[in-house]
């Protein structure tokens, strides 16, 4: 056995109540990835691709956010209900998500739509 | 801006005192990660290198462990004297400090030199 295939890291990072940021913890992230992790061993993944639990990834408002890696995919407003296609299209598949990729202007910058202000960049 | 040029994970996880597999949190890993994070900073690298917490990457016997995406870099037994070599080096330099890679048999698997009789894979 190797590195990882695939190593997803899901955002459980947790703020306080009211914080201008929110975060993914909030937005259901620890149950979303408990189901990703649970789907990967149903598809006898568990070997190959680990669902890692990330503190922040500093893409807050984006959340709950998901990072892939090597091919660093980033998905942001993941749903409880878009597990099994990330499982199905890309952790099996190995095509990402289009649908639910964020823009590469919207990752890593204090200014983007889903950002009001320019909050500063942050984050554990 | 866009998304990370490197995004570095730091095992920050914490086990129970005397636990077979111990953990990466015991062995100084949050201030090493402290210690990354400052020096990106220092050297003008915070907006394009993200060091991040991690919760347990399972290489708990290699601990403490950090892994370097997009190039999947494995590094264990890191200390903090070694924090300025990887700066410098890796994450400025593009090169990875070879002296501090995980041997590939050693990651994602129940049996190598370091791990007491094949202790079963899990984490957080």
């Amino acid at each position: 056995m190797a590195e990882f295939e695939r190593h997803v890291f899901v955002c459980i990072n947790e703020r306080a109540p009211g914080h201008p940021r929110g975060c993914c913890s909030a937005k259901d992230s620890a149950p979303i990835r408990e189901a990703l992790k649970a789907r990967c061993k149903l598809e006898g993944l568990a070997a190959r691709v680990r669902i890692n639990k990330s503190a922040c990834l500093d893409q807050c408002e984006h959340g709950p956010t998901i990072v892939v890696y090597p091919e660093a995919v980033w998905y942001g407003f993941v749903k409880m209900e878009d597990v099994e296609e990330i499982v199905q299209t890309h952790l099996i598949g190995g095509a990402p998500v289009q649908r639910l990729v964020l823009p590469q202007e919207c990752i890593n910058t204090p200014h983007c739509p889903h950002r009001a202000g320019g909050v500063q960049l942050g984050g554990l």
